[in-house]
């Protein structure tokens, strides 16, 4: 392979930790997790952008990894030589998080419930330690240092990226230059909690998930399709069905031709079976129970929480107390910490994070007296334009990151 | 029983029809449905006004059944001696639709899979035929000509409610004086129609269903209250989630006290626990495969089916092919064959029925010629505020209903 062929494929890495410990206490051996750059790193390595995954995402967020591969990193329209991510100018690098939910692609590398437990020689199941967006961050700070990058140009994601980014900047707010939020506000709802909850209903509800104890020739397949539909549909805006499926009786068209929706419960809607054709086919890559250590994940997110967690060293119960017994901080305070430019990036019409959250996050982070910036990134997608819709804001991202 | 306390409960009526034939061409005998009334019926019977209920909801929509009922109906707020709803002056009547998911309701009469075949003696189970909106309202319409009223007053609803005033207006435009749709849009879109297949997704999960032949003494229960707990959470609003429950950290409070959400995946949120327990309690009168049925009828509306298939009668495909194969009109015709004045009611922030479809259909109502009125019913119920939060609302009903 020629040396300009090699330089055009992204090359997967694994970054290793002999032993992690969570914020909550426990301590996990032999943590490992994917990483890849784009572009190189400068000698006083200053030139370093962080890009941290959403929720079904990996670390896979530019280019290719070889000539067949057909699908590229979600956010290349932005990531590449000349783009708003310049990685003739930046040194980019995503990392797998903990727990990552696609941990039967090969190309992810991830620590979780489906990993061998050393101390059983079987997966970990329900004993792999609860862990936290500040757990996924705290490996990331591991690798950066690792690389000998004490300030990083920016950090920035979508979605559950944009809550690492939160965590990122109010635990350490002085390893960055700046960052950039996209759909994502910095507190989770308890609307959102509870929506986190029942997207896992139905692995839970699949008998073969047999309380994360399943066999992993056998998993609870039918469960973990039925719960990436649901966060597809929720992902996604009634504008982009619309697009797709039509309104009214022509968006009411079964899947199959001939059949007809009032002939049997057994017709399905063509929109319906469009999001389980998709929803069956990921499912094939993903993890149940990582899936479900994901809902937890987000639903404890706390702004901050590692840097809560570092100061109160010695009190394992403070993690604890952090989230959900009320008796910390309001949610404002760890926004507060934050010191750096803040760009929030929202997407009209998100059901998952919705607009008004992102202008109240802006103001909880002005309340500390950094500087925020927010615009809409327009499109039909929903949520989804965070992700797959990212062009119309490619300018006001490169603006942000070369401002002096 | 004094004849004054008799007057002050609600009694619960049957409606029956020996044979009734579906839009599709399916004939269903011994339909029997229960209603009620309040207020009476003047001499002329040009004082009635109709009340459909929502997907969820029956035909008790004011009033108590006894001493010892502690729910009122759920638009009590409105209708009542003196109320927006006048029944000093109107008589208001209601009736549980087809196919109603309280069929276990000792309080509902409802003729779907749950009852008896005559022809086997078991439930008939997914041999029932699908139903429609434009069925629930040709019954309605039956019971309306069996009380020899020949044009009401006014046709109103919430949500499903609202899909059958718009059938009630499309299908007999000279049988009403005025409709009020509240939380309800004109079209289905299919963004809502996968929504609603979500929704009956875990009852076909539960093993328990067995395809709809569930021994009626051992229902899928599990699948059910999944299901209404999506319905709850998808009908109310981060405000509401905000208020009963925080926001952030408290927001994130654990059901138990002195759990946390760290240590277990166990460990529920409180407003998780909070819709589980009230959904648990209302599976119990709820039926699995009603609710499937109620999917389907939702899923496939459209305004004026019952007159399209009138039209066309003798050619029994007709309903089929005006749902959903995209050879009927365009979504407006249905709408543009209103009459009456419309006033259309709409919740901020509902995420089932978006306020921009609202403002859409008023747009396709007016089209045919219609006059069309829309405000907003302010709360933080999202959806849920045409159901529970109509008292922001009622001098605008009453002003609309007594309008010379």
């Amino acid at each position: 392979m020629a040396e300009s062929d090699r330089a055009a494929f992204v090359e997967k890495r694994i970054f290793e930790l002999p032993s992690f410990t969570t914020v909550s206490g426990q301590t996990i051996n032999a943590v490992r997790v994917g990483w890849e750059s784009y572009g190189t790193l400068n000698a006083d390595k200053s030139n370093a952008i962080l890009i941290n995954h959403y929720f079904s995402g990996t670390s896979h967020a530019a280019g290719r990894y070889s000539a067949n591969d057909l699908a590229l990193g979600y956010w290349d329209d932005l990531i590449g030589p000349g783009k708003a991510i310049d990685t003739d100018r930046f040194f980019v690098l995503s990392s797998d998080t903990l727990v990552n939910l696609n941990a039967r692609d090969p190309n992810v590398v991830t620590t979780g419930p489906a990993s061998i437990n050393p101390a059983t020689g079987k997966p970990y199941g329900l004993d792999f330690p609860i862990v936290t967006i500040a757990d996924f961050v705290a490996v990331q700070k591991a690798l950066v240092d690792s690389l000998g990058i004490t300030k990083l140009h920016g950090v920035m994601g979508p979605s559950m990226g944009g809550l690492q980014t939160y965590e990122w900047a109010a635990s350490y707010p002085d390893m960055m230059s700046r960052i950039i939020c996209v759909i994502s506000s910095g507190v989770v709802d308890p609307w959102l909690a509870a929506w986190l909850e029942i997207w896992g209903s139905p692995i839970r509800q699949d008998l073969k998930w047999r309380n994360g104890t399943y066999d992993p020739q056998d998993p609870p397949l039918e469960g973990l399709t039925q719960a990436l539909k649901i966060v597809s549909l929720h992902a996604l805006h009634w504008d982009w069905a619309r697009g797709q499926f039509g309104s009214g009786e022509s968006g009411q068209m079964p899947a199959r031709d001939g059949q007809s929706l009032l002939e049997s419960l057994d017709a399905l809607l063509a929109i319906d079976a469009t999001l389980q054709v998709a929803a069956a086919a990921r499912a094939l890559t993903c993890d149940a129970n990582h899936f479900l250590y994901l809902v937890r994940a987000n639903q404890t997110f706390v702004a901050g929480l590692g840097a809560t967690c570092r100061e109160t060293a010695g009190h394992p119960q403070s993690a604890k107390d952090a989230v959900g017994r009320g008796v910390s901080s309001a949610p404002a305070e760890g926004l507060a910490r934050i010191k750096v430019p803040a760009l929030l990036l929202y997407a009209p019409g998100d059901q998952v994070f919705p607009e008004s959250w992102i202008h109240e996050t802006a103001r909880r982070i002005e309340a500390g007296g950094a500087s925020v910036e927010t615009a809409a990134i327009p499109g039909p997608l929903g949520h989804l334009n965070g992700v797959s819709g990212m062009r119309p804001v490619a300018g006001q991202i490169q603006e942000f990151l070369t401002r002096a």
